[in-house]
């Protein structure tokens, strides 16, 4: 604490990403990595961009990579925004769209860094419980507020909502603005984006960080009605004309091109999702049912601050969050099927 | 406007950065881009970096890069702050460190994205005129104030304010963050970095777009006492923790260990901008010292807004800055000797 500091920065409580560990030969099931990586064509579209030209700033608004996604989900570009990983999307969105002096509700066990945003704009975080099944309970999601938000599949539960509970929540909500943060979607959920059409209150964020393996560059988006997102253009417009460099326009476009590669890496990570599921099951664990690339599952007996260590000690890292409710859990990166072995085996050398 | 935006974003007027036209065969002076490529060692980093790995998280703290920058300029790493481009980073400087309920001290003439972040945050502009020869008084920096930036050199008008009048500001303003703006400073000033130790109030700002010709790349820094920096990680790590892509990492590190390159390009720039004004001054242009990889020059008899479109309609964009004081004035950057012919020649067809 300083003199020098604005009073808010005080109270910031930043959000904790998981660890980016510097040894070699771990096996990293800790922060919801793709284990495949990306699409040759990324790396070829990179590799044709890297040339004297980045010397240049990007085009500002990353137009190619709008079209390209509006093309994608079948909106027009007015109804894209993009952003420097959907964390730079969604601070974006507190500032832009929750600032209204009412509470922004959101699950009790979801994505840390939701009530993290709220501290940056002064807004106020309602947490809502989940249901005893850890599932989102849409008819809570009603009464006086600022903004709606929650993940779908939720994290870290994994746990997929049917579109049906969202649109339940949009009608309840007609006067506030919704956020489906769908970081996960593309391994076994349906995207809300089809809703947009019909709900101006509706506005859903992705990530290239998950599904199309690009963790590493740093692209995410947001899709709903053109109000909502030109919101979002001024804010941007307003913090840094250029958040996109010239190498990851061109690498997520892409990424979105290569179509069969994607369905087949998401395919592989979904086999792999269950038959790490079962193998955990067999091992005495309750696994959450998961349309995500992770599991959180807890063992029946066994302490998972004991189990979290035991694993590391053996070289895998998976994600223990000290939570209320969930502290005996961990959550477990879908990893490759080799990787998904290692770890069980880990395990059985523990239990 | 829309009932879902923050209330604030209805205020709002956002940055108009530099067009970035799609058109082929310009030439193009507007938006101080380096003439010249980025050191081929960039290039070469990025390449190396350019595989799987995309798929993994970017050290959320890029400490590689953080330490490289501390090294190159004798500071430690805790006095260093990374960002997607300077505009992120000054960003983060405006709600961290200029949120006091008081007016943030700028120069009339200067880098016009100040303002806009004074409406992102809230925060009061006071804007001070530059002298009549449009340079700035530091014995007009004082009073009471939340902070207080400038560009140094200036931007649009490329002078320079020597490190004693840095320094009289600083100690003017013992109670405030001074932050200057160093986005040119390699094309012929003097950093304020090695004042950092003597001064706890002092925050210095580059980018590598300009005289590291990384515009395309996205990287921008801040070197200052620990206390601030921590302010700023607070925020950047509430926001978004990991604004660097991996590629913009190495590629970073690598553009500030090719001193050679460095030197080279930027010692060719100031060559040409040296011979580029005294072209411009046997023309009949009022040209003002420029210590940045442009100039701004005023014709003593034709309109600059006729010269601009002129220019334009022979394939040279120069930027023309409509606001008072300067509306007769281009800002042209400082190309390729072959640029800056051209740019002439165009001229002589025009005047």
């Amino acid at each position: 604490m300083s003199r020098f500091w604005s009073p808010f920065v005080n109270d910031l409580v930043p959000y904790v990403p998981g660890e980016q560990p510097k040894l070699d030969n771990l096996i990293k099931l800790n922060t919801n990595e793709n284990p495949y990586g990306p699409s040759p064509r990324v790396v070829e579209a990179i590799r044709a961009q890297l040339d004297d030209s980045l010397r240049l700033y990007p085009a500002p608004n990353a137009d190619q990579l709008k079209d390209t996604i509006a093309s994608y989900y079948g909106v027009t570009a007015a109804e894209v925004f993009v952003g420097n990983g959907s964390d730079e999307v969604l601070a974006h969105i507190f500032h832009a769209l929750f600032q209204h002096g009412k509470p922004v509700l959101m699950p009790d066990i979801s994505y840390s860094f939701y009530p993290v945003y709220c501290g940056l704009y002064g807004i106020e975080a309602q947490t809502l419980p989940l249901a005893e099944d850890f599932s989102i309970r849409p008819a809570d999601y009603r009464g006086e507020n600022g903004g709606i938000i929650f993940p779908n599949p939720n994290a870290p539960t994994g746990m997929l909502m049917p579109l049906a509970g969202i649109e339940q929540i949009l009608q309840a909500n007609p006067d506030s603005v919704v956020v489906v943060d769908e970081a996960y979607i593309d391994f076994g959920g349906e995207t809300a984006i089809a809703l947009v059409n019909r709900y101006p209150n509706l506005l859903v964020t992705q990530t290239l960080s998950k599904s199309r393996s690009l963790a590493g560059l740093r692209v995410g988006l947001a899709v709903g009605h053109a109000d909502l997102i030109e919101a979002l253009e001024r804010v941007k417009n307003s913090f840094n004309s250029y958040p996109l460099d010239r190498l990851a326009i061109v690498g997520a476009v892409a990424a979105f091109e290569d179509q069969a590669y994607f369905q087949q890496t998401c395919q592989a990570v979904i086999n792999s999702r269950d038959a790490l599921s079962q193998g955990l099951q067999e091992r005495g664990f309750q696994v959450l049912p998961s349309a995500a690339n992770f599991v959180l599952a807890r063992h029946g007996e066994r302490d998972a601050d004991e189990l979290a260590a035991g694993l590391r000690a053996q070289k895998v890292i998976v994600r223990h969050f000290r939570a209320p409710r969930i502290e005996q859990f961990l959550r477990i990166t879908v990893g490759t099927p080799e990787q998904n072995q290692a770890l069980l085996r880990a395990l059985d050398a523990l239990l």
